[in-house]
Formats: structure tokens, sequence, C-alpha cells
């Protein structure tokens, strides 16, 4: 995720050494692979795919050497699936000597669509340095270069801005080094007979492997970074894939030595150059370190973790509860928002509430095993939560929970209050079949993120079919538009949307969307 | 010099070992400084200056890591005088954490105009690689930046391309590395009354001490390489100051190791990656090999350089010798032109041949040394070259001395003629009187090049009021106009011109134009 944007550089924050000490102690060791391209493509109209360009083949990459490149020729190289790593190539010179420099360009593109737009040509928010690209001058030839950053790609344009009228450019042995600390390799492939949701699962665990590097990143090609929502849906796909504990571990660790001052786990936090926590906090996020933890003690219950950490989940808890009012309701300030979805132009108000719930539940099961004497306080809160929702929140008349002053009905409140087990299995097998008669197709939401819990909640609900059918039209159609690996964001009535602006800029390998190889696990072949 | 282009890449050359060992042997020692810059500077409109731009102090260069600066802002910093060299910088963040890299573009410039021409615009046939821009992303601040390229330059323009809405960049200790294998605090200066001229020659100074490296350069900013054009006039000037004659030796030998298989000395060689003759062959320029060895010869008598490099001067003459016609005319093809001047819109048919007579002389002062048998056959080919310019290609009537089929009088014909001393003093003072008379202000030609033989032509033949005149118009106007060094090309009627459409191509420092200190040594100090 990328799209909140908070500025609170006055906040003050704790740094504990002994939790940050355990954060180290868990870095894992990131293994690098050499991956030659496939083939040297062009880019071609193709109205079945993202923004309407697919690639067509032009030859084998080893015919690369024998192309000598003057001013304005390009290649594009394919290396056949999505990557995470560094580049490298030979270039030399052909022709006479080398009497000017070597100006050459790099773009790195996660989609052919990307290639297809000018840098020049983005002028949104987000910073214009996330495009992956590089101008390099090279004054000698031949040289080897190792270009230093890191990259999230399949394909790479090589373009010459110049050589000189006398001498062209030669290009060999382009190498992708490809960094992750996983290897999908080692992974047990489930028994799926339905094809359309292998393929779905396939790129749902690439996406996840190309994310988990020295943290789990919500995107390897922007921000590169720990956020808890993220966290949250990578740590329940690694359990039913990877079931890397490691990393998880450490994730959590970094969260709980970077609170805020008051005790708040921030939204996200840096690790280079140094573990830094950022100052953007939301409160739906910092409740989710809550459910990171239970999650994480229900596939491993680890003490060590438990006893270290239970004191700040308590906290995010109870910086909660303060805020809900005698009657149970959850008054959310904008000083510290809930996420629940990119979109601002729904109420979030009902689904803060389901949020709270549903990490309410989960707090009092990690209580549980702390022997909390507190305990029964929090039941009784979580009575209250809850007695409002049901007598307040949902409306017997539709069968569907309202939200905000104006009695709002949207999807994100039923997929939330399904979730929390707000009510009774069959009523909430009532609120998502009317939400599907309703609600469906869904519209505003660009995000996997909230597409999970509407699938989730589906399930949840025993609408198994409805859930397997939304999985296909969202996720098996980014498959059919040309995804390698699953999309930050994608409105399945808008495919070419980029919050953005422009695809340059879009993540098109991102954590918060790789959850079908969970979903697929723990609903439709069980929780092995 | 840089306008010349051939291609001729299936020529096969020699490369003598031995020579190039004795050139690697004298190799220089490149001297670092660290300078600092002066102030942040401002581009304004100044009429009097290159272009219209001059610079206009705004703050301090120590008040720059105060700067916080977003997308879009931009800083020149000016380092007060010309320097080559490397660049570094301290780079740090400010605000929230840096939540994406910094794209930060780093522009060079001799001059200020350069600042205002956006490389974009540039179309030219020369190499756009030459532009001195570095495009960089920084993924982790803070940090040290060294720009692994040498540059040319008095400003540096520092562009951020963008941060995010978050943070800002700071900037520190920015140092420029210069580089260069002399020393103008070591030359004693010559007492110099006129303080115009004085200025001119401490431009010049300062231009050769910059295009000395590795190897005389053309040029540091482009293309930084040894052109024996413009050798013979840097070695002539470096005489009259720095007095190193290792350097002069290195690429003499250099020159002398990788002649092509048929003798010729090629127009200019490369010493990186390693030592490359290139294949643009120049008539006046080979037989300028002869005419460079004969200088040093004479200000620093070395038999084994003589004895190395006599039989290569020899082949150079024997080749041109082979083109004059009974009548003693020569011949020249377009495989073999000479260069002259960069304009190819005058004659070139007599300044061709009064060249050959010019290094002809010089020859039979080396063979004289050598004790070379056939001395007298080489003079025999002097006198006939004599007769027919004195007969055929002088013109009695005019004063003049005429070129090609159409009896083009032109302003170097006139100049070569007198520089190689073909007719006597009293007649080469009348030429130059009728030259200054009928052919000048001088039009058409761009070159310091050109304009150094016509200055010398002048004093040669007694007209010194004169040739400080012209001395004064020309590298004078340079300094009037901005230089700190002097230019590759400066046209005083249309003082914008490029010969590349763009200055932001222009070489702003050129070896061919720091002639004015062996000019003024020479002919207003004395030979001392």
């Amino acid at each position: 995720m990328a799209f909140t944007f908070q500025i609170n550089n006055q906040v003050k924050f704790n740094h504990d050494q002994r939790l940050l000490e355990k954060a180290t102690q868990y870095k894992p060791i990131i293994h690098y692979h050499d991956v030659v391209p496939q083939s040297i493509v062009e880019l071609v109209k193709d109205s079945t795919k993202l923004e309407g360009w697919g690639t067509t083949f032009i030859k084998k990459a080893s015919e690369l050497p024998n192309l000598k490149l003057k001013r304005d020729q390009r290649v594009i190289l394919d290396f056949g699936d999505h990557y995470v790593g560094k580049f490298s190539i030979d270039l030399n010179s052909a022709g006479s000597p080398m009497d000017s420099p070597l100006f050459i360009k790099f773009k790195f593109a996660e989609m052919p669509a990307e290639l297809k737009h000018q840098s020049d040509d983005y002028d949104g928010w987000l910073s214009k340095s996330w495009i992956q690209e590089e101008y390099i001058h090279l004054d000698v030839l031949p040289t080897h270069l190792e270009l230093p950053r890191r990259y999230s790609f399949r394909y790479v344009e090589i373009s010459i801005i110049d050589t000189s009228p006398k001498w062209q450019a030669v290009l060999t042995n382009p190498i992708l080094i490809s960094e992750t600390s996983v290897n999908s390799k080692d992974v047990m492939l489930p028994n799926i007979k339905d094809t359309e949701l292998q393929n779905i699962y396939q790129v749902g665990l690439k996406t996840l492997e190309d994310c988990m590097q020295d943290v789990f990143e919500d995107g390897p090609k922007r921000d590169r970074r720990l956020w808890i929502g993220d966290l949250r849906l990578q740590a329940l796909a690694d359990y039913a894939t990877f079931k890397d504990v490691d990393l998880v571990k450490r994730c959590l660790y970094l969260f709980g030595a970077m609170t805020a001052e008051d005790g708040r786990v921030p939204a996200n936090v840096f690790t280079k150059p140094r573990n830094l926590p950022d100052d953007t906090f939301l409160l739906d996020y910092s409740l989710f370190f809550i459910s990171i933890l239970d999650d994480f003690e229900k596939f491993h219950l680890d003490r060590e973790v438990l006893h270290d950490l239970y004191p700040i989940a308590k906290k995010q808890m109870n910086v909660a509860l303060n805020k809900i009012d005698q009657n149970g309701h959850l008054v959310i300030d904008d000083d510290y928002p809930v996420f629940i979805d990119w979109s601002n132009d729904f109420d979030k108000d009902t689904a803060g509430q389901a949020v709270l719930i549903y990490t309410l539940r989960q707090f009092i099961d990690l209580a549980k095993i702390m022997g909390d004497q507190e305990i029964d306080q929090y039941s009784q809160q979580l009575q209250l939560l809850i007695s409002y929702s049901q007598t307040v929140l949902y409306d017997p008349a539709q069968g569907l929970f309202i939200s905000g002053p104006q009695k709002e009905v949207n999807i994100a409140s039923q997929v939330w209050m399904v979730l929390a087990h707000v009510m009774d299995d069959a009523n909430n097998n009532e609120v998502m079949t009317n939400a599907v008669a309703q609600l469906f197709p869904i519209t505003g939401i660009a995000t996997p993120y909230m597409y999970h819990h509407v699938t989730q909640a589906l399930f949840e609900a025993g609408l198994s079919n409805e859930a397997v059918k939304l999985m296909k039209q969202y996720w098996g159609k980014m498959i059919s538009l040309g995804a390698d690996t699953f999309w930050e964001a994608f409105e399945p009535d808008n495919p070419n949307y980029s919050p953005y602006g422009s695809p340059i800029l879009n993540s098109y390998c991102h954590a918060w969307s790789c959850t079908p190889v969970y979903l697929i696990q723990k609903y439709l072949i069980g929780e092995g």
C-alpha cells in the first residue's frame, strides 16, 4: 500500500533495543539466482491485455550480441516471468574507435503497458523517483555494467540515447540476479483440479515470493516497505505456503520495538538506513498488530514472542477501546483514521467498529493464553460493541448493516461485520446473500486488499460458490490481462485504472493481493 | 577539435610496442586538489555575456545545508573558475522518514549559457553523450555520493527531480576534485604591462593547464583526446610556460607508435581503454608530426626521441611529396584532405601547399641533425614547391596569394604562405598588409586555431600592432563575454555561434585556443 498520506513528524518514538535485537536476529538470508532473458520482444497492440499492450517475439535473446545499436535504437528483453533483483550486462563498441561516451537508458517494467508511458508525462503526487529507469554514461568500452539498485521486473528496455555516427553499441550477457528470502520450489503445491484456480494459486505464490525480502515488503517495485496491513495478509499466505515463521517474527518485533511515545504501533516501518518508524498512524492497522500476533501464535505457538509482544498488543486495544462511547460505538477521529480501503468515497464507521470487534476477539484469545487478570473487562467491552452493532448498525428491514449518519449501506460494512461474526452463521449468510444481490458487482473498490475481505466474508458466510466466482472474476481477470504477479490496484470495470495516473507508478507485484493462496488453502483444500 | 568526420575502419595499423612502452614511461602524474564552491548563484539576463546569460550571487555556498529542497527545486553552485575534475557531495533527508528514493540531476557547465539549454532540445549530429549531466537515483540517505566520471566545469546545477511530499533533500559538502598534470602556480608569470594582454595570458594559461591531463587533450569536456593539430599548438604553449617536455614526448611516441600500415600518422589517437589510433587522416595533421618533433628538438634537443621518431617523420614527408606534380604543385585528394580550418567554404589548395613548405623546412632541419644522406633531394623539392608558389600562386597584381581553379583570395592562403616564408620579409609584410586591408575583418572563420595562425602571420610579417589588436579583438572578446578559459569555436561577428547547434555541446576550454601564452612570450616578451 502507499496511498495513505500523513505527516506527523513531530511524533516521538520508542526504540526498544532488546526487541530490535530480536528483529535483527531473525533477519533472513537472501537467495540470489542468475536468470537470463528468454527473448527479445516488441510491444504490440493487444486489446485483451492491460491498457491494450502485449508483446510479440522478435528474436531469441541469444541473438542480442549480433545487434549493432545506434542512436535512438532499442531492444526489449523478456525474462519470461516476474522477478525482483539486480541487472548486469556487458557492453562493447563496434565500428570505428569509440570517439564519444555511450549514453544509454535502462527501463525496467513489470507489465508491457509501462513501456508505453514516458516518465516526463507523469506529474502525479507520488514520487517520480519510483519510476524504474536509469540513465548511464559510459566513457570507456568494453565494460561490465552492474546496476547497483534492485528492480522489480520482467522486461528491460535498453535504449541507446547516443553513440556517435562512427560506432555502435553491442550488448552481451544480460543477467537478472533474482533476490528473495524464500523459494517457491520448496512449496508442496496443493492438488487443485480447477485449472483456473491452479493458475490463480501459482500467480499468488509468485507474488508472495517476490515480496518476501529482508522484510515482508508491500511491493518490491514501490514502496518496498513493511506495512502492517500487508503484513497481516502476507503472514496468513505464508503459513499456507512457505511456512517461514522467522520472517513474521522479525516483522512483529520491528513494529513492537518502534511504537510512538503514546504506545501506538505505526502503520509502517523502514529498515534502511536503520530501523525507523514512519509517522503514519491508522487505527485499524494498529489493531492488526494484535491480529498478526494471534494468527502467528495459532500457527506456531511461541511463548517468548507472545510474552515480548503481548503488552504492545494490549496497548493497541486499550487505545482503541478508549474511543468507544457508553453505547459501545467506536468514535473514529480524523487524526487516527481507519484505512479499510483506499477509497474515501464510502463511510467507514461500521467497518471500523467491526475491525475492533474482530481484533478484540483475537486479543481475548491471547489474553487467555497469557492468563491476563483483566480479561473480563475486555469481554464486557466486546459484548457492548457487539450489542451496539446488532441493535443500532444492523438494519433488519434491509438485512444489511448501515454506516454513519446517512445510514449508508456499503460493501465494507457487511464484509467486516461478517468477518467479525457479530451475527450468527445464518444471519451472516443472509447478510452476504443480500450483499451479493444488492451490492454486486462491486463498484468503486480498486484494491485486492478489500476484495480479499469480500471473498473471505463470502467463504465465512457459507457462500463458497460466490467466493470462487469472485476470485476468478477478480484475480483470474488480472491473469487474463497479462499478470505474472497480482497487482496493488485493480478495478475490474476499469482495468486500466491507476491510482497514480500512470501505470509506470503502479506496483504490479503487491503483497496484499497474494491472498488467494491462503483462501484456496483454507476454504477449498482444508486447513492442512 | 572534433568537427572532422571520417570513417575508415578497414584501415590496419601498426602497433610498435617499443615506442608504446616509451609513451607509457612518460605518463604524467595527475595532481588532485579539493575545490569548494564560492557561492550559490542564479542565471540572469546579461546582454554583455555569451548568449545573453550571466549569473548573480544569491547566497554564500556555506548556506547550502540550510536549504530543504523539494520536487523541481534547484541550486547552481559556482566554483569561481574553470576546473577539470570529479564531483562529490553528501546528501541527506529532512522532514518525515524518506519514503521514496531521491531522484536528482547534476548538470555541469563551463558557461552559464549552457544551463539555459535542455538536452532534449539538441538533435545535432555530435553525440548527445557529451552533454555533461547525470540522473541519479538514491534509495537510501544519508549518503556520500562520488560521481565516477570527470567533468569540465565551473558551475554545477543540482536539480531535485523528486523527493516525496513527505521529505526534502539536504545537500552538504560539495567538492570538486580538480585534475591536471601541471600547476599554473609553478609558472613564473611574465611581466606584462598591458592589463588586457595580462588577462588574455592568464586565461590562456588556465586553458592549457586544464587540457594537460594524461595526454594533451583537445578539450577536457569534449572530445578529451589527443589530436595532432591541437598538440602542435599546445606543445609550443607548453614550452613558453610549464616547460613539461615529458608530456610532449609521450604524445609524440603515441603517434609514432600507431601509424597506419601505409605509414601515415593518424589525426588523433585514443589512450583508453588502450592505446588505439583513430581512423581519421588529414594530410596537414600528418605533416605536423614533423613540426612537433622539430619544435621539440629545438626546445630540448633529445637524440633518443629524434632517432626513434625521425623515420616516422620522414615517412609523412615522403607520402606528401609523392603528391606534388612536376611543377611543384601539391595535389590534394579527398581521401587525404587538409584541415586548415573547420570551414569548408574556402579553397584550401594554397594553404595546403604552404603547410607542406612550412613542414618541409622543419624536416630539413631535422634531416641535418640526423645527417640524412638524402637531404639534397628534399632541398630540391622545397625549391620546386617554393618556386611554384611564387610564380603561380602569388598574384603580383593583387599582392596576395590565390587558391584553386577560381583563383580565390582567402585569408588562410596568405597566412600560411607568410608562415612558410615563401616570400622575403618585405613581401610578407606587403602580403599581410594587403590581407588586413582587403580581408579584415575576417569572416567565416570560427576557430581560434585559424585565428592563431593569422595572428602569428601578422607577427612574422612585422605587423605587431595589428597582431596585438587582433588578439585583443578575438581572445579579449571571449573574456569580456565571460570566458574563464578559451573556447573551441568563436566567431566575433556571431558570438553565439555553435558549430553543433547548441552551447551544451560546445567545448569552452579548448587546447587550440590557448596560444596567446606562446604568442605573447615569443613576440612581445622575447624567446627567453
